[in-house]
């Protein structure tokens, strides 16, 4: 059998980007490649079928008396471009200096492996987990896992579990063990102002008809009000406000603005007035523009008024915020803002729920051991910016809470060009997933 | 010898995009093959080199006593792009119902083409022309002809003219003869808006740092004020108002709101508040957003900030602004408006003057009598929202005024997907041509 880092190139391998059409095949053979993998390290696995891309399911045998725990990751990805600015291509991973490089090395294949790397390590040492294990790991994640939920309550007994352990968040800097109890929801908007019904000669036409363009920056220069805060009437509703303890706790993290700014390259951090940059993005809702286009984006100059153009918008929601009312808001004010001589349209995408659990629980503090034992430092307890929306999916259709144990970097570049994950993680996370199965099946 | 529709169309085949660095062998090879064609039909021809594309230069033999008319034109057309838009292929010329539909159809191939043709036929019936004539037809105009000036100033004996005509312009309407006496001018900028060094995940970041398309959207939406006046201070310095008898011309044209309505396609008209659409496209000048881009624009949604986005800017000019001044003064204002955490570069572009001749000169007389005997209708004397910045060189170097003869309807998509020249303009060219010479030897 082949070392576990050998594992994990071959993994890296497969384009599985399960947004893109072009690559609903390679997304299905990775699957199919990871079932295969799972079976070959003594599990009982199967490749199951949604009306997607396909789960892969694998347990060892369960035994009366003992925990069962979920691990969950997905084996797909995010899409690669601009392809232009990878140092190398994204998926012929390159391991150099410690470091592994290719898209999924951190988000999520890279840590998922190293849960299978571990359980394989126990399995190899003494035969069996000290726990009830099922591995769920899916290939619509980055799309917003449309079809999960739905698995879940169509296979509730056989999924029944006493909670679920996640390796696809942060630690807030190397060798720092990180508790993540908080995630923010999403929810997605694209819209589409159009206006001649073909694009126009900007000398012959430009003064006589609105410009598309222009009124979609007008629409959209009123998301945000001057203080950096979301400017639709009600988009703060029910938002709950962080609490003291985690103001504190979070201020005193080795994880800053200079950080922040390293890790960003930004040329100063931005955003909603009041809170810390570390606070706003892991317990402040934000609106952010992920994609603009219009008109002519070649090389030089084309004199055209288009025809149309687009912006693609995702909110990422807290605790107390609704995806359904968030957008609802969110489409009042932008409709109201569209100016005449325009059309503007708009159509919602993915959403899920902002999550919350107590660090402080019983689980939540055989994880910590575990994490303590693994790192050898007390543990960070954070929330985290990104959306994980199937963990609320596990809490209401299993009733299961979820502990989210992050092995990335905040330099990992998770969703950008050349995505990492140090060597010495993949490693830590197998040793992780040993000592977390060990604490929980102690209780 | 073909007939002269069948040469248009041969012409039309060549896809001579300026812009484009992948088309640089297919505007030369088109610049070859029109001036070899122009010698086949008596003229002495050549393709003369410049720092870019070639220009075709063409003449009679010059006798003593006669006026010297240049007709100017080009055989460079616009990209193609959106190609998906296109209904039959844009380098594929088709003739139907008396329309030819190719890119370069109205602008500027079957203009020239028809001057050509007259030329040709002229020759063909009586053995000469009229006056001495010299035919300049370059390969730049698309991008602003970068090289006609060096090119003029340096060959000024040899290209002295009393007069030049051109035929890239507008009728008002279907067979109402139009002389344009007033051109607007141009200035082009780039603005790009840079955040953080790379691409990064919006669920993680969102909040810490500044997005460059919220930042770019904001500095555009200044572009205008809500009157719809173009809001940098200085931009309107030294702007000429429209003359009274101007605004009464222009109001009695078959060329209204509405017809303006259905060429474009808008839901409805729009612009600067106090002038009707045709003053407005005619005689004040505008800033338009001809392109934008960043971030993520494929199918479905992919959550990053972007490190940057950019938007591409023309500006309109009238009599009395200068490209450089008026430039100043946007970027002057842009910068300004820029948000912090992000940085704003700007860069210029092509540019042109602004042109206005006098319609009731001699030879702009013996310019309506030619209209008016190949249509057999008055002459409706107009100005036009198009540049062409080369009227002013033609000024400033020749010492000569320039008629605009326009040939192309308002429907006739220029610079847009499925450009067409109806047949009929084409023919009526070729006799405007035969006429115009014959009217400016009597003078």
């Amino acid at each position: 059998m082949n070392a576990p880092l050998d594992e994990l190139l071959e993994f890296l391998r497969f384009p599985s980007i399960s947004t893109e059409k072009a690559h609903a095949d390679h997304v299905f053979e990775c699957g199919s490649w990871l079932s295969l993998k799972l079976r070959e390290f003594g599990l009982r696995s199967e490749l199951r079928e949604t009306a997607g891309h396909p789960i892969v399911l694998a347990r060892n045998v369960h035994q009366p008396g003992r925990p069962t725990i979920m691990i969950y990751g997905h084996y797909d990805v995010q899409p690669v471009d601009p392809l232009e600015l990878w140092r190398t291509p994204p998926f012929e991973p390159v391991v150099a200096d410690g470091i592994i490089t290719a898209r999924g090395a951190t988000d999520n294949k890279g840590q998922i492996m190293a849960h299978i790397q571990g359980v394989r390590a126990t399995l190899e040492r003494a035969g069996d987990l000290p726990v009830n294990l099922i591995f769920l790991i899916e290939g619509e994640e980055e799309i917003g896992s449309p079809h999960l939920e739905t698995f879940l309550a169509a296979h509730r007994d056989e999924l029944a579990c006493d909670l679920v352990a996640i390796s696809d968040t942060g630690m807030v800097a190397p060798g720092v063990p990180t508790l993540t109890y908080g995630l923010r929801g999403v929810a997605a908007l694209e819209l589409k102002v159009t206006g001649p019904s073909s694009d126009l000669h900007s000398g012959i036409f430009g003064g006589a008809v609105a410009n598309p363009i222009t009124a979609l920056a007008r629409i959209l220069s009123t998301l945000h009000d001057a203080s950096g805060k979301v400017a639709a009437p009600g988009f703060y509703e029910g938002v709950e406000e962080i609490e003291p303890w985690e103001r504190e706790a979070w201020a005193a993290l080795p994880l800053g603005d200079a950080e922040l700014l390293a890790v960003t390259g930004a040329p100063e951090l931005a955003g909603e007035a009041g809170y810390t940059a570390l606070e706003r993005t892991w317990a402040r809702p934000t609106a952010e523009l992920n994609g603009i286009g219009g008109g002519y984006q070649g090389p030089g100059t084309k004199t055209v008024i288009p025809s149309e153009a687009f912006a693609k918008i995702t909110c990422r929601l807290v605790p107390g915020q609704r995806p359904d009312h968030v957008m609802e808001k969110l489409r009042d004010h932008l409709q109201a803002q569209c100016p005449r001589g325009v059309r503007l349209e708009m159509k919602g995408g993915h959403a899920g729920l902002p999550y919350l659990t107590d660090p402080h629980s019983s689980a939540g503090k055989a994880a910590q051991r575990a994490l303590e034992r693994t790192f050898g430092k007390p543990t960070a307890l954070i929330r985290e910016g990104g959306s994980i929306p199937i963990v609320q999916a596990f809490k209401d259709v299993l009733g299961a809470e979820t502990l989210l144990l992050g092995l990335a970097l905040p330099d990992c570049h998770a969703h950008a060009p050349n995505e990492t994950f140090p060597v010495e993680n993949f490693e830590a996370g197998m040793r992780l997933n040993q000592a977390l199965l060990e604490e929980l099946a102690v209780g």
